[in-house]
């Protein structure tokens, strides 16, 4: 059996796993990520992790980073929350080491093709996904591929929604990502409750909002709008089949969607909108399981 | 020799040419579009003058059309300046009236096409084309090909730029085509002027910057600062090669570039602005050129 490695780098937790062709998963492990920030560490632990597989019939390796990668050289430009990886040759560097082929893309795009292979969007050819968090992740498929240049593109949550706006992590004025990000939400909730009640967890403004609280729910109502207005301008350009809402703050889903839906439908072009759907993401593993993928379909590519 | 038959359908005229298969033109017409306003009379034009093409060994005909249209089916949903063409089989019926096979797809996909092949942009892979007019139309080329999905999408000029904003020709509010858009700089610069000096065209607004007016340089500043806050967005997206200008309010070139190429720098991530150019179109004829181009592609896919 052909096996690959996925990792999932995300910014607590960089989890591990051998996968077959198939999405299958046959061993894991998960490391702090506070432990494997510098570079050193990281390619040590993960030749360790590598070279404890000797029964698999190991063929690549993908990794979903956090930042922003030059796709075809697996070079990474820089990882906005972990300072010390700029201008970092990781692939080259890895198959120097570990003597085995090794793929990296963005950590959105990496989901997007779990979902789009294995997950909610496996039955379409365009969609759009949306990964809700601290920030706004986001990548495209179209015609059954990831939308990417050299660089890995679709950063969709830096798409501004106004003309000047509040400042985002990525330096520039009024993003997606202001209106939307999990820090955006806590710190407009605060502010509707003038201080009292504040609370630390989105999860927490979902919970109130679910239970009628007018200002949970003016928070959910803001961010819907924003989003549906950033998501009628995707749909009109890319006119996809499905958006697929994945990340932490997808769990508000069911407040969420209807507004959405409504705003689109108001603001997208009626060809584009009708033929959409809102979606929340599927696979439990996305991100490993993605990463296993994409040295799978890059492999000899 | 192999021919195709390229339409260029304008709000002002129609022009049609028999160009071969690397966009040499051969034989051209143009008729006022308003005359062929309706239906039956487009369709008995068009019949008319494939009729006398018989000295050509013609393949097939391609229409860029001012409109929302389904590319597969060539089936148009509506087009917003002209009535009464509302989900019409125009494809369909071509061909049964003109033997010949017959492909339709929006103006500026079309405009794209042919500047991705012949034009400003044959050298690269990804580009966002944008025609500065009336509206804004947009196309974006990615790995070589019209970015288009069931409808003639890479609807650019639709995507919001703001939460609020003006209502736009498509029913929406706020599309980055109410900032950029011919009667909105006039309709702006007439505000700025207190309706002294008011001027009908776009193209005096540009004379008068140009000759240091401080009114006309605050309209072409704003619609600079809007352009380019809504290309850092496509940029951040796309990762696009070249960013190609065409359309009447492209002469003002020289004028918005500098500015908008600023707030590019500032707002979009550096991997990809680093990488991206602005420049003009450079086709005399790209409407005909590139419907010709779109049937030559198409027949036999």
């Amino acid at each position: 059996m052909e096996a690959f490695v996925g990792i999932d780098w995300g910014g607590t937790y960089i989890k591990a796993a051998v996968l077959d062709s198939k999405g299958k998963i046959y061993k894991r492990k998960v490391f702090a990520s506070e432990e494997l920030r510098e570079k050193k560490a990281f390619i040590r632990t993960l030749k360790d992790f590598i070279a404890g597989l000797d029964k698999f019939n190991l063929k690549g390796i993908g990794i979903g980073a956090p930042g922003i990668i030059n796709i075809k050289r697996g070079f990474i430009y820089y990882l906005p929350n972990i300072p010390g990886w700029e201008n970092f040759h990781l692939k080259t560097i890895l198959e120097k080491e570990l003597k085995i082929p090794v793929f990296i893309d963005n950590d959105a795009n990496v989901f997007a093709l779990a979902e789009a292979r294995l997950g909610a969007a496996k039955d379409v050819q365009r969609a759009i996904f949306l990964t809700l968090g601290t920030g706004l992740g986001g990548a495209v498929i179209f015609n059954g591929q990831i939308l990417e240049g050299e660089v890995s593109a679709s950063e969709v949550g830096h798409v501004p929604l106004s003309l000047d706006g509040k400042l985002c992590g990525c330096g520039a004025r009024g993003c997606i990502e202001t209106f939307v990000g999990n820090k955006y939400l806590l710190k407009r909730y605060a502010q509707l409750k003038k201080d009292k009640g504040k609370v630390s967890e989105v999860k927490e403004i979902f919970e109130r909002a679910r239970a009628g609280e007018a200002q949970a729910l003016i928070v959910w109502k803001e961010f819907s709008i924003a989003l549906g207005k950033f998501l009628a301008g995707m749909i009109n350009i890319f006119n996809p089949q499905k958006i697929v809402f994945g990340g932490g703050v997808s769990k508000a889903f069911s407040i969420f969607k209807p507004l959405v839906w409504q705003v689109i439908k108001k603001q997208a072009m009626w060809p584009q909108a009708k033929s959409v759907k809102l979606v929340r993401a599927k696979l439990k593993d996305a991100g490993v399981i993605g990463a296993a993928l994409l040295a799978k379909e890059n492999i000899g590519r």
